[in-house]
């Protein structure tokens, strides 16, 4: 457990830290450690790489063995290198790292990338040298890339390199890439080639041993050239931190779009869970929250990456949702409305004005509404005039560009005019131009001048949501935060004792002083401890709810250990003799502490609420509506602790039974803000008290507007740290 | 109207028939009616295409006044040829196509492809000169394509023509392509010719006036060049017929495969709606039932219509949905793999003796179980021994081949192993050698030897889940129907008689009696007309519910009409006073015939049955779950009618609470088979009884297994027809 601690405590330190990356990024002096003249070696690779990048610093191979490699005069070692060294590259053996590591410290290197495998991934003795080797770098401050990685790239004209042993070079571009996974590495610069994708910055984190994700995201947010950062992930931790900061790039003053693919085997091990909560999380429900709530995209694929990556590298965001559709042939205008809709956008409604101009410029055969179909013998003369004319209007925030080769289309001249006429309205404009072949040379057009081309009419309004839906992120509102009070040590001590008392399970009776600490809508309540007591408890409460209290008896209604309803005195002192008697005849050893009478919830929407804790991530909050709702429908929703009013509210908000919340079927609105106040409450007392591993409240009932919310039963898991 | 139901029946001929279209794709002679030598005409285009198709025949250009186009000796008219022709194509103005049609009868033509544009798509003076010219067709038995059509093409070695304007040639295949949009044609063909997809046949059908889709899958099913059919379409008719039909050409012992992308706006016609099932139905839900009922795949984007139809055409079923993963590469094994499971399949769990195969051949660092990973380093041979010892695997239905480009990979070498091993094995296998540029030429060995390539695993992986969603329409089980009886002349009665009062809406005194003569279980009714007749009904029927009877109340509850589970002949006695003083008192003017009295149906899950007719399609059916289920969450499930026990079934089973009647948290199983039934009798109303256009069965109460179900309330639609 130390151990984990303490490694967990090191990652994030390098996994979030930016600093001294640029000794990686834009070294002044480079060597490479197992350079090698041999063809089909690694290390041949990567100096090549290097020599032919057009770097502008100095490079110097190291090689035991040869004089030079690939002709440059090659030292035996670092230590041989007449002049200071900013970065190494490392291509030996993964047990030689750390000794290059320590050579590295003595030269003054300040940033290594090791390529080399045969570490974490290879079981226990590699991932004993990779933590050997990450202490040499933390103890002399080297930042570290990888070990087994590709490399990486800078297309920076002045200062770039590439230190990779990828066959293909990166295009210069305004898009950078930060992959989990190597081969895909190499997979993504032969289709970005082909596609004329150009990458700022294209990096291989290998086993991220110092530099992680978050670190990277920062660096690359302080990059000039970078525009938009595209994440492949198999898997991130250090989840707070994470959200945190990013959601301040993505959505901050100086925002940097980010999307990310994120894979792994979704079944996960069949850990034993005690709580709805649990049993619905997952690491798909996590990933999904950290990625919504730091403000990335996550596609759904590769090829959705690129089409939603090169629309935000070039477009201006759009002002709302209103889009005109430009097409010269019907059943694409269709499937781009389809699909438009579908993508959360809505067809804009063009001003009288421009269908007057669109009509003087069209034929009479065309049609002059959205989607603005300018017929098959359109040249680009009718193109440009449609396209002019839709741009001007107030009511279009984006246009969707559509062309389809027919007999009298003017391909290129066509493509020629979308840029300029894009450029000076502010507005996003998309195109496809469909087909491969005939269409190819206006691709090429739109692609050169930054118009993003999509070969179907579905990627290109596809790529237009993504961008409503990253401006929709940036311009949201938000709300301003409750003040909220807590007894966080009252709870503590709650908690203390229980653990102290080697119980993990707490109930009611302790869950609802853990809640009430919190400001919580807990009913009043009161142990009986004698028949009389139960009675004079309903006289003080009204209407009680009574429970068995038995540290040995957890599950209370099998042991007829539960009533509901009891109203008057003489009904409650018989129910606390039923009770006692019916619990001590099914379980005769079980020391009994007496009943516990607590006030009926009045009626309301039922609601469940809960807690579950990931070791990388931290508490993982669930709200949804109870019974069927959360059994059946799994219809609930999750955010990472800590949230604040707008994460509540989109917690609420986004269930899909919400309306029955809001008045659905003639009943009353349900008190939102009790219950957002409730999420919130509860996003604090997960953040306060690690120890809470599960939660359930269920149900919490949500009464009428105004009338505030009551917790009808808890349950606590809770975990030593 | 009667004007529509000429056009309808009409329409089903043209549409369903396959009868004469020889003389469509293979005819001995051609005739260009409206050929040209003009640079940039559409006559011109055609001309040559036929030319330039290594067409076997004899083709003709007339032409009114050129002596010859592009060389070719032309004709003045159709009659001036000396020869027979069986074909005519024809590009001359819309007006002039039934003079056209007529000499083309005269000359003994059989069929026509009227590629002119300025038919019914222009308005209604277009759609007269179409009905002309489909009227001059019918009555001479010839077939017609089009008109608005981009023509069609047969790649047919022997019989084959390119009678279209297509800019690019299909290159010979088997996969059929239909079309509703020419335009779309256009890009298709060009998309397909960069990733050498090869067609069968290719048509662009127009305006549809004659030909429809159902006349050419009847005509491709029984095309030996034919492996698989795509179709585009933006609007279908004749449900029924297409159901019926396309179901034995998807299903029978012949199958062949169709795809289809539907594409048209969402939003419909605001029409009022009466009905919950009118409000949930619309053209989405018909086109889902009616693609789902005939074993239609549909895509969802053109690209996802490619990806399926290339594995379709290539490979075999597999037998099971277990499938093996082979990489080099772990990132793109882990997105492959979250595909796989995503698409409805499994991960094959392998032999262990296969595990010993692969251990034998790969490096100890690589991964023998699935997903197997022959790791970076890998060439050909290991690639070749890890696929031969999956596919030996009687554990593994299919493989996905993953290859990324690294230094060592031998992608030619690799690539060719494939199809060998494949065809061997019997099973399917698809691959993805991701980039673009550096696997080229292995994905052109793959193309060239029908191993399906995309270029992300997770296309791969989507295709091999279509595979298997096909093999399990061809396979699914076939439940033995049920002998149900009903009395047609009776409900017919009712429901004549309601028209002829002129009353469109049935309460449950009339719906009742029709769903009994339908067999359905309908609480014993009776009609009370003094206190004392309520007082006997109850002693007679048991706990009753009371409604005002009067055909000018229809919402009764409003008027204090309704009263449930009246249990006395008492307090019947003293509601039926009441009910008739509440009604007096809020509408004076109304005629009251009495008090309705329904046994009260026991308790039991709430369900809701419904019927929507549309004109093209017929009667829609929908099931779901009563209250929150259908109003929340539309969790509702539709099939057009007729359907049989195994279109009963998947209603009842494909609603995401059917949990709920299948004994979810502790409750009895429903009676299910009680349910399917009284699906089958609505089934069976809704097509006997053309006048029903909505009816709701809102609730029916499902009980426990061998309980039966209880009709609880209803209300019918109708409209005269």
């Amino acid at each position: 457990m130390d151990e984990e601690k303490r490694v967990g405590a090191v990652d994030l330190e390098g996994f979030a830290s930016a600093s001294g990356l640029d000794a990686i990024f834009a070294p002044s002096s480079v060597a490479v450690v197992g350079a090698s003249g041999r063809k089909g070696s690694v290390g041949r690779a990567v100096f090549k790489n290097i020599l032919e990048s057009d770097y502008s610093g100095v490079i110097y191979p190291v090689n035991i063995k040869a004089r030079s490699v690939c002709g440059v005069r090659a030292y035996p070692s670092l230590a041989d290198i007449p002049d200071p060294v900013d970065l190494a590259v490392v291509i030996v053996p993964a047990a030689m790292t750390p000794a290059v590591a320590r050579e590295a410290a003595a030269k003054g290197v300040r940033g290594l990338i090791v390529i080399s495998a045969g570490f974490k991934e290879t079981g226990p003795a590699g991932a004993a040298i990779e933590e050997e080797l990450l202490a040499v770098c933390r103890e002399h401050g080297i930042r570290l890339v990888g070990p087994n990685c590709l490399g990486l790239i800078n297309t920076d004209p002045e200062k770039g390199l590439n230190a990779s042993f990828a066959r293909r070079k990166a295009n210069p571009g305004n898009i950078a890439f930060v992959s989990q996974s190597g081969a895909l590495c190499t997979a993504v610069l032969d289709f970005a080639a082909k596609k004329q994708i150009g990458f700022s910055k294209f990096i291989s984190v290998g086993n991220k041993a110092d530099i992680g994700e978050l670190a990277l995201i920062r660096y690359l947010h302080d990059d000039p050239q970078t525009k938009v950062i595209m994440l492949y992930v198999e898997e991130l931790r250090h989840g707070a931190e994470f959200i945190e900061t990013v959601r301040e790039i993505t959505g901050g003053d100086r925002p940097t779009p980010i999307l990310a693919v994120k894979s792994g085997r979704t079944a996960e091990g069949a850990a034993a869970v005690s709580s709805h909560t649990g049993s619905l999380a997952g690491t798909e429900a996590v990933y999904n929250a950290l990625f919504e709530q730091s403000g990335v995209f996550r596609a759904q694929s590769i090829e959705e990456l690129f089409d939603f990556a090169i629309a935000l590298a070039s477009q201006p965001l759009p002002a709302s949702n209103r889009i005109a559709i430009i097409t010269n042939a019907g059943g694409p205008g269709i499937i781009a409305t389809d699909v438009t809709i579908h993508s959360g956008l809505q067809l804009a409604r063009l001003q009288n004005e421009t269908m007057e101009v669109l009509r003087s410029h069209l034929p009479a055969a065309a049609n002059i509404k959205n989607p603005v179909d300018v017929i098959g013998d359109a040249r680009s003369d009718r193109y440009q005039a449609a396209l002019a004319a839709v741009l001007n209007d107030e009511n279009v925030d984006g246009v969707i560009f559509i062309l389809t080769p027919q007999s009298m289309t003017e391909i290129e001249e066509t493509a020629a005019i979308i840029p300029t006429l894009a450029r000076r309205s502010g507005k996003p404009v998309v195109a496809s131009f469909m087909g491969l072949l005939d269409v190819s040379t206006g691709i090429e057009i739109l692609e050169q001048n930054n118009i993003p081309h999509y070969h179907f009419p579905e990627g290109a309004a596809r790529a237009m949501g993504a961008l409503y839906q990253y401006a929709s992120w940036l311009h949201r509102q938000h709300l301003k935060e409750f003040a909220l009070s807590v007894d966080k040590a009252a709870a503590a001590a709650i908690i203390a004792e229980a653990l102290a008392g080697g119980r993990q399970y707490l109930g009611e009776v302790e869950g609802n002083e853990i809640l009430r600490a919190y400001g919580f809508p807990v009913m009043p309540a009161m142990l009986a401890t004698s028949a009389a007591e139960a009675g004079q408890a309903v006289e003080r409460l009204g209407p009680c709810a009574m429970k068995i209290v038995s540290p040995q008896i957890i599950h209370k209604s099998d042991v007829g250990g539960v009533r509901v309803g009891i109203a008057t005195p003489e009904a409650a002192s018989q129910a606390y003799e039923a009770i006692v008697a019916s619990a001590r005849a099914h379980a005769p050893e079980a020391e009994i502490r007496g009943v516990y009478m607590q006030r009926m919830a009045e009626a309301g929407v039922e609601v469940i609420l809960g807690i579950k804790r990931y070791r990388s991530f931290g508490p993982l909050l669930m709200f949804g509506l109870g019974g069927i709702f959360v059994e059946i429908f799994k219809d609930v929703s999750f955010r990472l602790a800590p949230i604040r009013h707008n994460g509540a509210r989109h917690m609420v908000r986004s269930i899909k039974a919400f309306p029955m919340l809001n008045g659905a079927r003639g009943a009353a609105v349900a008190d939102q803000e009790a219950l957002e106040q409730c999420l919130l409450r509860l996003s604090q007392l997960a953040t306060d008290h690690p120890a809470i591993a599960e939660l359930d409240i269920n149900p919490l009932m949500v009464h009428a507007e105004g009338k505030g919310c009551s917790v009808a039963d808890c349950r606590i898991l809770l975990k030593e740290e």
